[in-house]
């Protein structure tokens, strides 16, 4: 085995499908695919980040509105407010049955702001923010064979795009020290904008709608104006757009002991993939290591 | 004079403004940008190709109004079906007068098309429809200067975008072969889609208004995630956009023998140029050659 090459896989049908696939569509041959048509997409809370016990950016907004709570009291009886600064563990684990309020919540949590103001406020939550239970800020929390892959990805000509349920503006500002992804090549959830005295201020409106679901196709073609070749998910929110790629990899959280194991809303991806073939990487099985590296790791019991 | 780099352009203020400016922002000194923020964008219609006598697009458009007018004879006595059909030159002159008929036509002239469907219509076009006065595909009316242009910010680190006005995924459709310009790195006014079936579908919605004016700062914004660094446009549409970038280039259509010669829907711009500053082009002046190859002249008094 090569061992340059994805060198935090184990050999294994993942990594083996993997490598296939990239010959197939660079070398000679029927599958081959010019340099121009080699797009890759992937999903990012639980694809490329760890998504657990929340997704980061979850846990940006719950400390905005406990915030927002803190300057107006009147909040504080109101949802999500309450639920952010009560930290209610109930409320936030049931969140897919509040995303009415979740989403008015998410509107006016920036309302107004610039980018230069938005993107401060997000550098300073990766610089004092930590993962409850890796101890590390968030954007150390990022699996280390899916790095490996963006950049064989790069070394074989493809673009590699980001589309991402979560906050477009939120991961633009790490995406390229931390995966070397190009802002413009991070695709998500975005609020409009409105340009006036020379900047530009966010609305409390979305644009296009939730980058989840069947929103993922669309979001690409707006960004890319291509199909993906190839895309990575791990959770239903991203069948449509594995099911519009050619090659379709879906990241299993099986590893309780080295991440989680957790199969919810997962339940349709992983049967599609079993139906269509789809290549499934066990992050137990297929992976060596599971972050860039060794962090001081306290079981899932410990931080609730 | 450096005759290699920006052939077809005359050694003169605005060429020298150009390599001044790239001169700056890539070498070492307190005018230096790292390559990661080299983002230039350009309007398209009269900045990169001819909109005279009227922008390609609108031609495009036309024609399938016409289209439509003739499988639906009721649409013959509405507009904009009617001017499409009478090819009225009084009505099409003053469109800037029709907006909302215009943008309600457009919604509805491609509506539920996927995106091949669309794109095959648009290679038609581009094969089928010479320009009336210099009778070569709207592809080939281009302005060889500028595509230097592109070239040499390429060659210098810049990643370079088109932001116009005109429709996005028409220009997607000829972006790569006209002026190198990956489909990613078009932005312009855009359909919202859905997915169905698999696949997806235009609606008769915008996805975030027009991209022109005001428009232009927030569809750049949306899609790239930093401002220009250098911005090219030619009209009063692309003075916000240009507004917000270090260099800005005007293009001036002031050469009637081998262009046109117009300020209409410029005047705004010109006037801004002159306060702040602005590298104006002079078509007349600046420019050795307009187009890349001889193509057969006639006045534009033959043509209307």
């Amino acid at each position: 085995m090569d061992t340059t090459t994805l060198p935090s896989w184990n050999d294994g049908p993942a990594r083996r499908a993997v490598l296939e696939f990239l010959a197939t569509v660079t070398e000679a041959g029927p599958g081959h695919v010019p340099p121009v048509d080699r797009v890759a997409t992937f999903d990012n809370d639980g694809t490329l980040w760890c998504e657990q016990p929340l997704p980061p950016q979850f846990d940006f907004v719950l400390r905005r509105w406990a915030e927002m709570a803190e300057a107006d009291p009147s909040k504080r009886r109101e949802q999500p407010y309450q639920a952010a600064v009560e930290r209610d563990a109930d409320w936030l684990r049931h969140y897919y049955d509040h995303i009415p309020e979740l989403l008015r919540g998410l509107a006016h949590a920036f309302d107004g702001a610039t980018p230069e103001q938005f993107e401060a406020i997000v550098a300073r939550f990766f610089t004092d923010v930590h993962h409850p239970r890796f101890g590390l800020p968030y954007d150390q929390v990022v699996y280390q064979p899916m790095r490996e892959l963006l950049e064989l990805l790069a070394a074989n000509g493809f673009r590699v795009f980001i589309a991402s349920g979560g906050g477009r503006d939120f991961m633009r500002v790490i995406s390229e020290a931390t995966y070397g992804v190009l802002r413009e090549r991070v695709i998500g959830t975005a609020p409009d904008y409105e340009y006036r005295d020379g900047t530009l201020h966010r609305l409390p409106t979305l644009l296009g709608g939730v980058d989840d679901g069947p929103g993922k196709p669309v979001h690409i073609f707006h960004q890319v104006g291509r199909r993906p070749l190839l895309a990575g998910g791990n959770s239903d929110g991203d069948v449509e757009m594995m099911e519009s790629a050619r090659f379709a990899l879906l990241v299993h959280h099986d590893d309780a002991d080295r991440e989680y194991a957790y199969d919810v809303k997962a339940e349709r991806a992983l049967d599609v993939a079993a139906r269509d073939g789809w290549t499934v990487v066990s992050m137990r099985d297929d992976w060596s290591t599971v972050f860039p590296q060794r962090v001081p790791v306290r079981t899932a019991a410990e931080v609730g």
